[in-house]
């Protein structure tokens, strides 16, 4: 069974949002074994949105569409539904409930804008959106289905979750898609490919490679698409095998990224840790709290953007700082052991660097940075040399961190 | 002239990558008047490829794709433009010679992936990609154009800065799109919409009004596709009615999100910042050092997302947490006062909720947060009632905070 998804709105076309829907769909649909042939994104236009429904209700057969729903005027989906299904608006009472029992909490009168978010296609099944005010709705093609939800994303995420999907698991016999992701550090992509060929070579057919490079790290993605018991066991064994052939560069099998490890590996030991971020601004710990649960292992960060937190918070020498600079392995080692000693942790990671577009020299050009790591016993740092654009090179020196300490963690588990 | 963006990559349609490329994309090619009428993704797939490049070269001027021309073997859009083209990969000597470079500054001898690297297909007009292996090419199909890049964003974002975009103004004859975007605030998109109705419909055809929802706020954006002086006047002419309409929720008219706002009022008054965040775990910090340039506005953070930072670290009274708990104004407000001393800054924003899915009680669900600003005379806080979603509930929180400052900051400086 294949789906497509369709997302509307002239602002993902402006590009004033990232399309983040997609890819959260694409993700909960393979898990119940449908795979996405087609993502699409078209204007709040009526033309352009009936010509994408009606191509890909040729080729596909689930459509799922976010957007267009709200309130206002620019909001057109409802009415294309209807004129290409030729039907009216009719008042859906379970809708307006939720739309009024919405407003209520928050002490708002309902309004005519609010009243309209209940007004729905009369051919259209309806479920409702307990977050939102814009009901979830369901269309039959023949054997096809179109769902229609708002663009909000956790209004998305919950009709997806708790109506459409189980919608879903009830209609279709799914095919059986598996994925197996590798998570590898320490090798660019064309050597790594360079080590991998004979590997690669050994492959059966109906498993699938792919390399998915990020900052700092590789991910290796094995696919089957309509697996077999004979051929999850031959995945399993290539995959032993791929570690002998990298052994220090394999790091997991598990689809983890190296925050979801750090995180599943202090649990697992009982530790804490701490951050002192320079160049990285607060981003190693925003990924890490991003993931729920992380008050057990993550106790904060210091963000010492400015030279005097580094010296009057951390306690980083100034001498250091004047006859090093703050990007230097001196500095850097001190922010590491100086927050995990501030905030009482086992471990604690620091990050200071030069992340552009400004403050490049000829000796640190932009993209340098440091990264330390301080555990019970001792500190260690290294140098990165990173590319020229702020947003990779904070996020390349974040990744370097924590997979610094997701290799010491997993030396001190292995112990 | 429209364009359209197709995205190539499996890792897009199973969900393990969101495609940031299309919005940087369609975003520089409005900036020179080139009006994005679609973006596709699709898979590693011939067909699918084909059948894209194809269907959108009838429907519009330009194509920009990215993704398939890595070093290993699920890389296959050159092999596909050579098919679809009829022609043969060749040696490109300059793509050769800037691989050579690339490798040996990393002392990395060349291998047979990155001579591939340099082989293109004939047809193909060649832009050198100083920041990686795989070239941007070219392609004429009479008087339309095909561009395709690698999908590693700032590989992408150089090819289109440096040769495309370039490549294009010389091209055509742009159309004058012009995008006027309001930041709103403090008022729900359904009151807000109602509150504007008459003014919305007063607008002339030729002005299209969107609503785009954040946590926390509400950007209008007003579009001209092809902008006359008259209607750029009429334009702002309406802007100035819209500001008298909600004077308190008009933000600002310079399509600024509430960070760069922020960053800009501290360093027209020359001020700084600090904060001091529990729930929000450093995303403040993270957003606001994102922007190039921060360190002159931001100091730093202390994330204090365990107890015994917010009491060791930033001297609130453990009685007070106690008594009221730390998701209280009371301990939010000791929090930023504690930081902005601390950090020695003239601002300081705080954050204390509980964002979920966890944590929640009867008295404070998931999703309720405290937020405070200490300023040189005063401290004030702020109750939140999110929703349940730990990312919307960070990101509003965030955003909500930072807003705070926004409206102190215009008071300031208006006095």
């Amino acid at each position: 069974m294949h789906a497509s998804i369709i997302t509307i709105g002239d602002e993902i076309l402006i590009g004033q949002i990232v399309d983040t829907n997609s890819a959260w769909m694409a993700q909960k649909l393979n898990e119940v074994g449908i795979s996405v042939a087609e993502i699409r994104s078209v204007g709040d236009d009526k033309d352009q949105i009936i010509c994408a429904i009606q191509e890909l209700l040729k080729s596909t057969d689930y459509i799922f569409m976010t957007g267009g729903l709200g309130p206002t005027n620019d909001d057109i989906t409802k009415k294309v539904l209807c004129e290409m299904l030729n039907c009216d608006l009719v008042l859906n009472q379970d809708a307006l409930a939720n739309v009024k029992e919405l407003l209520g909490r928050r002490g708002i009168d309902i309004n005519e804008n609010n009243h309209n978010q209940a007004m729905v296609p009369h051919k259209a099944e309806v479920f409702v959106n307990i977050l939102g005010t814009a009901p979830g709705m369901m269309f039959r093609f023949d054997k096809k289905l179109l769902f229609s939800m708002p663009g909000v994303p956790f209004e998305m995420q919950h009709l997806m979750t708790n109506h459409f999907i189980p919608q879903i698991k009830n209609s279709s016999v799914p095919q059986k898609i598996f994925h197996k992701t590798i998570l590898t550090t320490g090798l660019p992509e064309a050597i790594l490919a360079e080590k991998l060929s004979n590997w690669e070579n050994s492959l059966p057919e109906d498993i699938k490679l792919a390399y998915l490079p990020s900052p700092g790290y590789i991910r290796l993605r094995l696919s089957l698409y309509d697996a077999s018991d004979d051929l999850l066991k031959t995945l399993e064994h290539k995959v032993v095998e791929l570690k002998s052939i990298i052994p220090n560069n394999f790091i997991n099998d598990q689809n983890l990224n190296p925050d979801q490890l750090v995180a599943e590996l202090l649990a697992k030991l009982n530790k804490t840790l701490s951050t002192a971020e320079s160049c990285t601004g607060g981003k190693i710990a925003s990924i890490i709290t991003s993931r729920p649960g992380s008050s057990s292992i993550f106790k904060g960060s210091v963000v010492a953007y400015d030279n005097d937190v580094k010296i009057d918070v951390l306690g980083v020498d100034s001498v250091l700082v004047e006859k090093y600079g703050a990007v230097s392995s001196q500095v850097v080692e001190q922010m590491a052991s100086g927050v995990r000693r501030l905030l009482k942790t086992d471990y604690a990671l620091a990050t200071s660097g030069i992340a552009g577009p400004d403050g490049g020299t000829p000796e640190k050009p932009v993209g340098t940075a440091w990264i330390a790591l301080a555990t019970p016993i001792k500190v260690v740092s290294r140098k990165l040399l990173l590319f020229k654009q702020r947003e990779f090179n904070i996020i390349g020196a974040s990744n370097a961190a924590i997979l610094m300490l997701v290799d010491e963690l997993r030396s001190s588990s292995l112990d």
